[in-house]
């Protein structure tokens, strides 16, 4: 494969598909297009991996039972974490953080079972297994966004009862809720800025020079 | 923004970038293109984030110095990697983990300090700031390969040494090394399946439906 095959619009939609991505949690109806879930697993599997581990499960939610116990759990977390946040709890109870009961598609994506067997590149960082199954839901999120379908990632669960409700066997363990639809738009901005929940900060407090600076300021805690 | 402003072109542009992507591991010489690391930055920061906390930190390391001494840091993980792999060791040891001493810019990234204080979207999974800044690595890693340009993600260090020699406050952590630099070519398949280290799993074996099925196989262990 050469080094360069991207002429300029090509480089300009790989940068827009980056920019233009939301986590979304408002979907309109219709179902997905032809093909999109298969081209969507295909692209979270050519994600890296630690030691080429592969360490990402896909368990696409198509019983509407399931489905139903996965808002009920969403729910009862979104509660004892507004119960965790005394000062914040009425506008963090007003968010809306998930779309699962009107989204097209649920996927739950897991680490697999296994994953402290594998020493390579995570012998002292064994939370790569995690960063590479991160990297696979960026690379939906992405296509997904380029394909003009919006995805939610809710973190806002039990993992052990999630894990319970996808028979998933010891060791293995859930790390999101994907929400996939139509969306209306998708936001200029991320909606908890425009929410005033929190702000982008700027660059140049996040980008650094070699070494901390001394005087880099603690970032502000939303919560 | 209209929802799906990506004509076919465009569409396939990103599914290029993600499936064109490698790990890179060896660089020829020559400087980055101009505005790139900028550009790069961008992409990073416009990640998703757990409650929108903004986790990341990358440090751009100039200081040969301290290039020098991640180079070190690096083979020293190398060999007590080796040593426990002991049915793979001698294989382990010819394959090159990195490429800091021969690329053109490397990168430190980080989780900033105070990420406990988050509670939002991660009260029953802090890991999730470490998910988000892999999020960013990845959109640096795809907008990197669609300006040709190639990358590498090195976690074979100590990280509370890494911490030290960048001078991070208690509580920040290192999540990679980043190498960047031109390439002779994008190799077709990963390298750690080229050389046999692992191999491809069937997209059978990672995506299920609505529950983990009761003969999933095991993966077979790479180390």
């Amino acid at each position: 494969m050469s080094a360069s095959p991207f002429n300029d619009d090509a480089i300009a939609a790989v940068y827009q598909a980056i920019h233009g991505r939301r986590d979304i949690r408002e979907f309109i109806p219709g179902p997905l297009p032809e093909g999109l879930l298969a081209r969507l697993y295909a692209a979270a599997h050519a994600a890296p991996s630690v030691g080429y581990m592969q360490p990402w499960r896909l368990l696409h939610i198509s019983d509407p039972a399931l489905r139903g116990a996965l808002v009920q759990l969403v729910d009862e977390e979104r509660l004892r974490t507004a119960a965790k946040l005394p000062s914040r709890a009425a506008e963090f109870l007003q968010l809306k953080v998930d779309g699962i009961k009107s989204c097209a598609e649920v996927i739950v994506v897991a680490l697999m079972d296994g994953c402290e067997k594998h020493i390579f590149g995570k012998r002292t960082l064994p939370e790569m297994a995690l960063a590479s199954a991160a990297c696979a839901i960026q690379n939906m999120w992405l296509a997904a966004r380029a394909e003009g379908i919006g995805l939610g990632w809710v973190s806002f669960f039990d993992p052990a009862a999630l894990a319970r409700l996808c028979a998933m066997p010891t060791g293995a363990k859930p790390i999101a809720i994907l929400c996939l639809g139509h969306v209306a738009s998708f936001p200029e901005r991320p909606l908890l800025e425009t929410l005033g929940w929190g702000q982008r900060l700027p660059l140049e407090a996040v980008v650094f020079e070699n070494r901390w600076p001394e005087d880099a300021k603690p970032t502000p805690t939303a919560y």
